[in-house]
């Protein structure tokens, strides 16, 4: 999407087999910092310390860690263990395992000596698909915001509300949540978005420096406010990413996504889930007993980090980053990143291939192709 | 309740008819700074700024910043002049008006000459029922904690969430939602308490600063992690108080406090409120239509208050305090204060005369002897 009228992919793989260029997603909003990548570990490190985030994005970046794996030993052990040390650095996304597999199948079928260019095509594979699936998201959302707004008073916007981040930074490009947003801007739907600020990572400040690069009018609020704007009729949709989607619809996703739904459900507002298929986890039925969730550090609880909105003495005009704590010191906190909204709550999901219910039919009807996995682990983690 | 050991008030008035002392609550929870409050001004902009919040003290404090007018000029003009620039700091809490109407009743009835005694010892009244209330909402609180202990298993704490800030911080003394759990800690029941941060500002850093000097066990948590936390049995019951509870039992509080009640009704917790009657507004009935709700500023969204976590250059040592902005400077937010939990989403209410259903039944049984307004409006406001 545009960053300063310039379209940009949230990664960028250049250098074939050498190195990759991120977004290190850290600095952001204040400031557009790249960072390049080239080593197995420093894939593992940005995905953990979450210079990069967002499901889709991480399996991608992943995909490419194991190459640079290969490039120095393209052996199946050292195979096995790049994709074992990247599979673990978070837990919840299951792209991340996705990728790493589809990564792994693509360089065990080569000769030795064209393990890296198999792993690397397949890794570019990977982000073109995640364009072109986000592209069809869009496409298959953007009739669901058409009939609502046609369904609005005359001369009223379309009020949309999203929590964390799904947008491009959290995909290759055009995002999953926000890709009908962008469609729906970009075909003259008045729509205005609701940006959950989403503590404890503050994934909204992103959300809201997207839109406002692509010019989609937006307008920040706490995580607490939401059912508020849905009881007093300002939401007319919610969309939301996920990180996870079992084969019964169940939606693990940002800390906090349940009781958007829950509002949601209480207001009688539609609430849908967008995402590509390697969200799907055809292991997983019930998501609240099969989906394990992160616990992070509880410093991301207690601290927040900004800009000093006072100018340091000495430093004129300097934009400063600070992180300031603002919880007791003798406070403990925990910080569970990622929770399961029930399928029961979610009006549909939207897919690259469709609009469905949010159910084990619904997903069936549009994956009859699905494979099927017996275990939930990855072939590499069997071993 | 306790500092540091020593037990202290959020609010002392020892110079009669001159001044009172507050905690000045901006400061909180990384220093414990007094202010000097001396003319009605000075209340007015310590309300409206939020050195003192919560509901009772607002109105405790406010029934000084009148008599402070009536000090230079007890004229009923006067008097009406401090009562509409009082009432007007904050518009959602009633117990503001309930003081301002309380001190003028007494006020009124007095020989000009004395007026500012009478007021003054009606200030002073108002601030002894706010704790005796307060004692007695935690003696009706304290039996529901003991039955939820009593069903849990051997060797288990009780887990209870509250959302903002009705401790002791937010009244005379006690708390009204606290009060019940600090109760239970000196009765010896192991409780435990998840402090939500309550965005924006951030109030839950004043109840885990409470709870930490009376030595009561708490974890804080963003305010998007209540809902994952009931999904998994970690919740037991959740308290919170209220700035205003209409005829029907309808329940104004701290913004997000409608999204946990949600959560708890979706996991079957039990959700309660605790509230002193200065709290009920006879003459409101839908809490979604006739509740107004304070919209503060932006700023308080866009940014963050905290102590620094890297000492600055030259100021080895210093606790500084610093305000970050989060979110893009080309970015707008919005700032609800309060939100509307319907009556049917509340277990029931604990206030000084006992718990009871939130239901007009329920508050008629408890408050036959209650004053109906005809108006919402206070006498000073109907001129």
């Amino acid at each position: 999407m545009r960053v300063a009228g310039v379209h940009r992919r949230s990664i960028v793989a250049a250098n074939h087999g050498r190195s990759i260029e991120i977004i290190d997603q850290r600095a952001l909003p204040h400031a557009l910092v790249s960072a390049t990548l080239a080593t197995t570990e420093d894939v593992a490190r940005a995905i953990r310390e979450m210079w990069v985030r967002g499901a889709p994005l991480i399996g991608a970046v992943a995909a490419y860690g194991v190459c640079f794996a290969l490039r120095d030993d393209p052996s199946d052990a050292a195979l096995d263990r790049a994709c074992l040390d990247l599979v673990a650095t978070r837990p919840t996304a299951v792209n991340l395992r996705w990728a790493l597999e589809e990564i792994r199948r693509a360089v065990v079928a080569a000769p030795v000596g064209r393990r890296l260019d198999f792993g690397w095509r397949r890794a570019a594979a990977i982000c073109e698909e995640d364009v072109a699936i986000n592209e069809a998201i869009g496409r298959n959302g953007l009739p669901l915001l058409r009939v609502l707004f046609a369904r609005k008073p005359m001369g009223q916007r379309l009020n949309i509300l999203t929590h964390c981040n799904a947008g491009w930074l959290a995909t290759v490009d055009w995002g999953t949540a926000l890709a009908p947003i962008y469609m729906a801007h970009d075909a003259g739907i008045p729509v205005h978005v609701w940006v959950d600020e989403t503590r404890p990572r503050n994934q909204g400040a992103l959300t809201a420096w997207e839109l406002g690069q692509h010019g989609v009018p937006h307008t920040v609020v706490v995580d607490n406010a939401g059912g508020h704007l849905m009881q007093h009729g300002m939401v007319d949709v919610c969309i939301v990413g996920t990180d996870r989607v079992t084969a019964v619809g169940d939606v693990c996703n940002k800390i906090g996504t349940y009781l958007k739904a829950l509002a949601a459900m209480d207001n009688g507002i539609p609430f849908y889930v967008a995402l590509p298929y390697p969200t799907i986890d055809w292991a997983a039925e019930d998501g609240l007993t099969s989906i394990p969730i992160e616990e992070r550090d509880p410093a991301e609880v207690h601290c927040v980090e900004g800009l000093r909105t006072r100018a340091p003495h000495g430093a004129a005009g300097a934009r400063v980053r600070e992180r300031v704590r603002i919880h007791p010191t003798t406070s403990s906190a925990s910080n569970y990143a990622f929770d399961v909204t029930p399928a029961r709550l979610v009006t549909a999901l939207i897919t690259e291939r469709g609009v469905v219910a949010a159910s084990r039919e619904g997903l069936a009807s549009l994956y009859p192709d699905r494979e099927v996995a017996k275990s939930g682990a990855a072939s590499f983690m069997r071993s």
